[in-house]
């Protein structure tokens, strides 16, 4: 699978981007949203234009061989995929761009790496794909040196037990081509973030990934049998299981560490059949709340959709999915066991209870028509907007939590409210807030926010800035997650210090400190060095 | 709710205990399966037979109020109740007793008791139902002096939140009183771990309990909200959600950590509404691998029955539910929201691709009926026979584990053949070992074993040393876990070393050292101090 490389300003690989008409769609949007004719666009700079200062430091001659300084491979490595990775990017702000990019072949590699970068007093940034969108893989300013190490060449699956439905499979993996390699087993992770064709397997574990199921196992963290660890203390594998009560979970203290503890090199993942039965379609409502009261039900019906997401009536308006009027529920049920009527007839009844409307109402499964397929496209689509937005000034970002259901209206209208004032306040003119849910469980639903507001060149870092404290203030306020699945990073750390227990930090850390004595990993992500 | 208290020697409470119809069959059984005319008892000491040691330490004043030394007491909490505590209390060996027991009202209660033990040097035991079966709240042998921690105090249901079917709850609240505390609400917690009268709330989070559901979440880590502790070094509390990705889960390291971090005195946690609707009934399977086969399927399935145990033929046999030549699943579904059938069918379908007959074809809802009840009747009653069976001598014992499919057949062959064995070794004549599944995972099952073995008074503790030895090395040799469901405690510590990763063990030494300098939380257990 050889295939174009990750741009370094955007989304994905070059050569791909929004179509013409995608394009126009979307400005289209913006101009009626900020009552603006034009949407002028500043330059991106090239390849060429990039200045990187020298390599801080050199490998030792042994890890030569794995190692490189191209400057197109540190500036790709300088940023994660976020809104201030753009503005960062647009400026030619390489100032914190890794000396040393690392590919490992082996965990022995790995190891090595890890052991010069101690001694070497250099930070150490595992990465995977770079599609953080909360500077999970931005290499910290203060460091003396910088060593990111890229896992791209871990990247096979080496085992399939076809029985217990499962595979160990190389952390580095991306998404497409880890189910490339599944298919011919029958078999799917069914794991698809909207990173999908940008992230990888050990990227997905280290952050606590959401993925393709809006019930039940939503994180990855749910599908990880075992896993195998290099930390600076040593290499570490836990006990291929589908159940246990022994002791706490070793697999839960590394899920969703981030990179601080050491780098996950492989899984053993639960996988699933290709499913061959569907159902679904989109359901219209008269607005958000009953939409989501109506999910609420549903969520604690025990019938288990693989989708279940709704928009507010803006949001499935931006997407094309609606005509601004109405919310949306995207409904589907999917199996390679059975027929689904029961499941979604009984949907469907729960739906007709709180006034929903399908949109085919008899017209059968409907999973990839209408609303729900012109949703679906977005959805895929939409990361690659930015490269589009914020040439032209445009402050372009989401941010997800998670709140129990007795909270859910209130807390929705404080973000909103705090969110949509902090544009204002921004920006000087009115923005817009919209929202979905990605995910629900039974005890309450993953609010996803959008926001846009119209800024300056110059002041971008700024105006976001006002805009990303005043919605986390509220979330964590309101009692939410700082994040339901993209992650920490750099950019959350505030928010999710006050969330985490103070004891709890105390506890990591020493783990940490156990397990990497010298600070090596990913120094600043989660807590204090 | 004022019950009669719990029994020092034996099951649940004072005046509770096998029918003697119940003995009559058991003790049928067990001679026909030693081909023995009599087996006859020794007597149990009485609680006027039990002489202590002096208490090594005395509380403060201040602690006065809430800590007893009455005999009843620390006779009471000298043992958990696993098999050797059985043959230790029939020897009136009560040599490790606590030396006071503590019966906290408050945190503030807990966190004294743990400045005070600290300060004395003396190990602190959280006690929740005493119901362990692995050694879990038996005093350590080598401290300098003991105080058991009884939460039965903290017992209340503080706060329902009915639309996000959630409760604050107490950890030191009994099964059936929690579950009388909600049912005004109409909810409730459906964890029916076979411990379910005698154990707590705390206990089963702190020892990851398994419960009612045979499938989907089984364990109680997934009814988990949020947590409050108390450790030595302060008091924390999680943010109540219902799903984050913000770092490593905090409740994760907790769940699970068998009172060596602190003790759980509070959770909210996730509820169910009361089923309405149920299906379900008997099938008969030729031989337990096929079934398990069968189950294979079902578990990959998605129909998350709430109940799809198997029995081996001599597990039916010994439980009354059918006369030893078939295997039998016992199948349920329930549901608060929706009917069954298309469940039930093709759950029936997939037991009929595997030969299963179901016990009462065309009989409707048989889930309380035949050997389905019979079964369930007997799940609840066994742990009283112990108290028969120990002082006849018979070794009476369960363990349990989880291993994948693909290693499922051999892994059970190995199991049974090492613990059979080992009876023989141990006994000088033939026992019995049988299985069955408790829960299934769509990677693997969870399988349960149970033995029998006619030993002698004397040498019971050496002769089921060398059974326990050789099927925890079994267990461990073929790939499993030493507990999915029973937790680690004293007694299955050696193969808990085994299993768990060496640097896991390094990084939650840290943690421990963290939140509790002065080792005085269930010193141990899990870890050494």
């Amino acid at each position: 699978m050889a295939l174009p490389r990750l741009k370094i300003f955007g989304w994905g690989r070059e050569g791909e981007g929004l179509t013409p008409a995608e394009e126009a769609f979307a400005l289209d949007i913006h101009r009626a949203r900020f009552g603006v004719s034009d949407l002028p666009a500043i330059p991106t700079p090239t390849l060429a234009d990039i200045r990187l200062r020298a390599p801080r430091i050199a490998p030792p001659a042994s890890l030569a061989r794995i190692c490189t300084t191209d400057v197109y491979e540190r500036a790709q490595h300088a940023h994660s995929k976020g809104f201030t990775d753009s503005v960062r990017v647009l400026a030619n702000d390489f100032s914190n761009a890794p000396d040393i990019i690392a590919y490992p072949e082996t965990e022995p590699d790995i190891a090595a790496v890890m052991d010069w970068a101690g001694s070497a007093g250099a930070a150490l940034i595992p990465f995977g794909g770079g599609s953080s969108v909360c500077g999970g893989v931005t290499p910290p300013r203060d460091a003396k040196a910088v060593v990111t190490l890229d896992l791209a060449k871990l990247d096979k699956v080496l085992e399939i037990d076809r029985s217990s439905r499962a595979a160990r499979i190389q952390a580095g993996v991306f998404g497409p081509h880890l189910e490339h390699q599944l298919r011919p087993h029958g078999l799917t992770m069914r794991h698809y973030p909207q990173s999908f064709e940008c992230s990888t397997l050990g990227g997905w574990i280290a952050t606590r990934s959401g993925g393709h199921y809006a019930t039940l196992y939503t994180h990855i963290d749910d599908f990880v049998e075992s896993l195998r660890i290099v930390t600076p203390a040593g290499t570490l594998e836990t006990r291929r299981l589908p159940g246990s009560g022994a002791g706490p979970s070793p697999d839960r203290m590394f899920i969703g560490s981030e990179g601080i503890l050491g780098v996950i090199t492989e899984a053993w993942m639960r996988l699933q059949d290709r499913p061959t039965f569907r159902a679904g379609g989109a359901v219209r409502f008269t607005d958000f709340f009953t939409a989501a009261r109506a999910l609420r039900v549903m969520s604690q019906a025990g019938l288990y959709p693989s989708n279940c997401r709704i928009l507010d009536p803006q949001e499935a308006y931006n997407t094309g999915a609606a005509d601004g009027s109405v919310a949306i529920m995207v409904l589907a049920f999917e199996s390679a066991d059975h027929p689904l009527d029961a499941w979604m007839a009984r949907a469907l009844e729960i739906c007709g209870d709180f006034g929903g409307k399908p949109e085919a109402p008899g017209g059968g499964d409907a999973h990839r028509e209408g609303a729900a397929e012109q949703w679906r496209n977005a959805f895929i689509r939409m990361p690659f907007a930015r490269e589009l937005m914020t040439p032209r000034a445009i402050l372009s970002d989401t941010f997800e939590t998670a709140i129990t259901w007795d909270r859910f209206e209130t807390f929705h209208d404080s973000v909103k409210s705090a969110t949509d004032n902090a544009i204002l306040q921004a920006t000087g003119r009115p923005g817009q807030v919209t929202c979905r849910f990605t995910h629900v469980y039974p005890d309450g639903p993953a609010p996803y926010f959008s926001f846009h507001g119209l800024g300056r060149h110059g002041a971008l870092l700024e105006q976001w800035d006002t805009i990303k404290k005043a919605a986390s203030d509220a979330v964590i306020d309101g009692g939410g997650t700082i994040t339901h699945h993209h992650a920490v990073g750099r950019e959350h750390r505030p928010w999710y210090d006050r969330q985490r227990p103070d004891l709890f930090a105390t506890a990591l850390k020493a783990a940490k400190k156990a397990l990497d004595p010298h600070g090596v990993m990913n120094p600043g992500v989660l807590i204090d060095p």
